[in-house]
């Protein structure tokens, strides 16, 4: 007879509307056993650190038919997690293994249906498997590349450009020669994005009463590529910005997803004026693209090329005020939960 | 000393807020010499027929930085047309040519600055160099083939479908083997898109309270490409059928040009859910494949595979209710002015 062990978990007290708040959630202690049954191909784990992302908030509603499931009231939520393996009948793992994958809110997680990633190098902070080495790492790496079609001298504009995804897309685009601009939400993420990311210039968004005349501030010629993470207002302003033959690749609008009611963007004409392209994308779609994406990050990594900003909140009882404050901006940089150090 | 003409033209009073009206408009007879002055590299035409387009509502309106110029008050305006040409500075022009292209909303104009088509092919109805064989045509051609993406099976949906464009977009989705529904604005146009466009389904938008609903109707599956020619709510029904990948052109969106303000679009992010790419396109991009479609289409033609339905007003008298009435849907099929026989 294997281990039973406590297990805590963040469970959704039920679906949520507005804001979320940390009372959406609560912490409960189950038990688990640390074996996984015999014909399940499945994969036991210890979570060590587990990711908080904008696409969460819409799983706390009850949506039918949206890309990814909605949470269940009363069970644990799940998320991208760096997780050890104790247990495996999954010929692909083994005990030991480090990898990275959608696991639950929890300190174990039983994972028998979700795709995971191995982890082979660990000469890197492992919490960047939530981050840069990870989902949003190669959220940035699809939607810049293979996107936004980038060529040399492009204007670039990045929402939410101090956060998981937008900091490295910034990045990207300068390595690629391009203008950087980004926005973000706080005096402090926009001294980052111009000292430590490299951004060409930033600005706070709520600072600015007048969006579009911002844009034209930094975009005196317009916007040749628009890295959407926010939406609504902020659309609405580029789309008055673009250049012609502009693309505009919309990652997330994470301003509309604490609304009943999304906001209406009015300047959609815009896009034929300009013969604009705007293209939704999902990171699941160029995941085999990660070999790749690992063999060029890595190495700007490790000569510190590329940088990475994360802010880690510390254990699962923080996991709910840490996911709740990536809707207010509370958050300077990639948003992680360490839940165990092993 | 060449001969001096009465000409009659039509004018805008003043810039339009809201439906335009005919009295937005007058007639008004200037003279004009029939003749080209020396060193103009001009072309002195009688105009045979006139096009009212969608795009013209926009240019009643004072703005700034459009991909098209306003109006001028006072003025007459000018629009696509088919002319014969009675003198020519021009090398590539000589009199008693037949030309299509922009000219004025006049009897006789002098043309100096706009490209203009020779016109070949005579033994079709020379109406049809405003709409099947001119610019409604190529943007036709050029919105399916090049900004569609087409594949055989493809689930089609066009809205604004009897229309100058959409009648042919429909035809040219059913020959490349898709399956196609057209939205329309009465029952006359209904009939039309099943019976002589061939069409597999059509709805009368205005007798459906919830778009979405009947798009569900239409589409059990879902819509692969959207042919946008209306904007506001039609858009936003269709936002939340799109299928994974699928494209939605913007050729227009006649519905918005007549609000100061347009309606918001809020289903934006199904863009992301469903992988879509929105492109707004511009028919000026695509004329140097006007040889190549007249290839195509010519034939299709001559032996009834593509057929094409006028509105033809008589005169220039009848101008301003024409192009009025294409806001308020009243034209069935492409709507023409005959302004002279020859």
């Amino acid at each position: 007879m294997a281990e039973m062990v406590s297990n805590k978990q963040v469970i959704l007290k039920d679906y949520v509307s507005g804001f979320p708040k940390e009372t959406d959630m609560y912490i409960t202690t189950t038990s688990i056993e640390l074996k996984v049954p015999k014909d399940s191909n499945g994969v036991l784990v210890k979570n060590l650190y587990l990711s908080c992302d904008p696409y969460m908030r819409p799983r706390m509603r009850n949506v039918e038919g949206s890309y990814i499931d909605s949470f269940k009231p009363g069970m644990h939520i799940s998320g991208h997690g760096v997780a050890r393996v104790l247990d495996s009948e999954n010929p692909e793992f083994k005990k030991g293994d480090l990898v990275w994958g959608m696991t639950g809110w929890e300190e174990y997680s039983l994972i028998t249906d979700s795709k995971l990633f191995k982890i082979h190098h660990t000469d890197v902070p492992l919490s960047y498997y939530t981050g840069i080495l990870g989902m949003p790492g190669m959220t940035a790496y699809a939607g810049f590349y293979e996107v936004c079609s980038p060529k040399k001298g492009d204007y670039v504009f990045v929402s939410a450009a101090s956060g998981a995804v937008g900091q490295l897309v910034g990045q990207f685009a300068k390595l690629f020669g391009c203008y950087v601009v980004g926005s973000a939400g706080s005096k402090d993420k926009v001294y980052l994005l111009k000292n430590k990311f490299g951004f060409d210039e930033a600005f706070n968004y709520k600072d600015e009463p007048d969006l579009n005349a911002a844009l034209k501030r930094y975009f005196p010629e317009g916007i040749d590529i628009y890295f959407e993470n926010v939406g609504g207002k902020m659309l609405d302003a580029v789309l008055l910005n673009m250049r012609i033959r502009g693309r505009i690749a919309i990652c997330g609008m994470i301003s509309q997803y604490n609304l009943d009611i999304p906001e209406g963007v009015q300047n959609l004409m815009n896009l034929v004026a300009k013969r604009v392209r705007m293209e939704g994308f999902f990171v699941r779609d160029y995941y085999h693209l990660y070999p790749k994406y690992l063999e060029m990050i890595i190495p700007h990594i490790k000569d510190g090329k590329i940088v990475y900003v994360e802010d880690i909140a510390e254990g699962l009882e923080s996991a709910p005020a840490a996911l709740v404050g990536l809707f207010s901006g509370r958050n300077v940089g990639k948003q992680v939960v360490a839940v165990a150090t092993e």
